[in-house]
């Protein structure tokens, strides 16, 4: 009887913590990573971790309909060669007339002493403003279920050749 | 003490609720929108919102494998000409053989007065049921970590040129 | 009061068990489906279940940026010929350089005596795993608001003609 009374005392307070958690905006975890992307060009395919795969239109200057696919590595610091903590596979295309602004949807691969298993997210990439929000659904292995919010910055955009994005992972939901 | 027992309370009530809401299906926030796309032909740059980044393919002739990526404004009643009050950013693709059939997977985008903030839905437009249900998997800003479900109506499929769609977005986790 | 007592109680007692579930990683619904995939080759219209929407690139060798749009079905034995009892549609695309690794967004619909309703999911398909965790966001009519884990096995795989998964859907989210 006590026991069970631990272990229901046990849970509501796990319970009471994840809600206010969740409520109050604190993370549960929080990781911060770098992306790197470096768009294949037909010449640098050794190191290309992207490529397009169906091309632009000619609705707008901004590649409206540009869809690119990606295996991009993902740095605890800014430095393209530092190693690798985790890859992001997906895709992300761009679809706007008026300025260059693209939609994201991709799973973060981590496979290190430190982190097993994967995090899924999706969401509006508005790359005119200093900070977007994207979504995290969900999560496999060490991330277990879990969801929460990337925010997006960037590092540096060098045109087609290379662009560099700060993803601040803030998970709220941890089991 | 007395301050601890009456925020347990009041999370516990919170929790209560929100457990009801969701196994009764009643929405903690409701949004009706209709959704406005225009595909680019080649002619029509100022109006289009859409555009064909790759195109059908020869299985069938309900345009099986046409991917299109759009930025389509949402307003209030049907009427295209209406101010929008958010952004549907993303993409749908046919895929059926046998008749037209979609499949979505965008993100709603409010910046306005009344609400702001990001809604991220995914999930099958099976266009010949007369109402089908999409998933909400997350939101960011006023929409934090929402999740529900999106049901679509056709308002007026208009072939290549227009269609309209009326999405009724049914939150049941709000925080 | 005393019937208000029961429903607290029984509210309580379903959180109790929910958290446990998750946390514990029992599922509250399981469901096995193989899901086949026949690429459509130009000549094979009539059993064709999915067809390319966007070419490979040249980068590497492993079909990298190849998309392919499907509307497969799903059986509950490993037979082809075995009435489906469900579809799944969405997409997959090839994503690495130096092997065949894909990813996964798609939807089940279920429109049976057993099941009607949709299950939507998404993550990377790592192939040369012998089992891969994808997620699963979201679900509509049986599966209203479910989250959970999607585990994926080759059950064969042969080229471009046709391949086969298991799907292993464990649901820890049920309303």
């Amino acid at each position: 009887m006590y026991y069970l009374w631990k272990r229901v005392r046990s849970i509501f307070l796990d319970c009471y913590f994840a809600e206010a958690t969740i409520r109050e905006g604190k993370p549960c975890k929080r990781i911060v990573l770098h992306y790197h992307d470096i768009i294949f060009n037909g010449t640098n395919k050794e190191n290309a971790t992207s490529a397009i795969s169906a091309n632009a239109t000619a609705l707008g200057k901004f590649k409206f309909g540009q869809l690119v696919i990606f295996d991009d590595p993902l740095t605890e610091d800014q430095n393209l060669l530092s190693p690798p903590v985790a890859r992001a596979q997906g895709l992300y295309f761009y679809d706007m007339k008026s300025t260059y602004n693209a939609w994201f949807s991709c799973t973060l691969i981590f496979n290190s002493t430190q982190h097993t298993g994967t995090i899924n997210m999706m969401g509006a990439d508005m790359m005119d403003s200093e900070t977007r929000d994207l979504s995290v659904v969900g999560g496999t292995g060490d991330f277990f279920m879990t969801r929460g919010i990337a925010t997006f910055t960037t590092d540096t955009f060098q045109g087609a050749a290379y662009f560099r994005l700060k993803m601040d992972i803030k998970l709220y939901e941890c089991y």
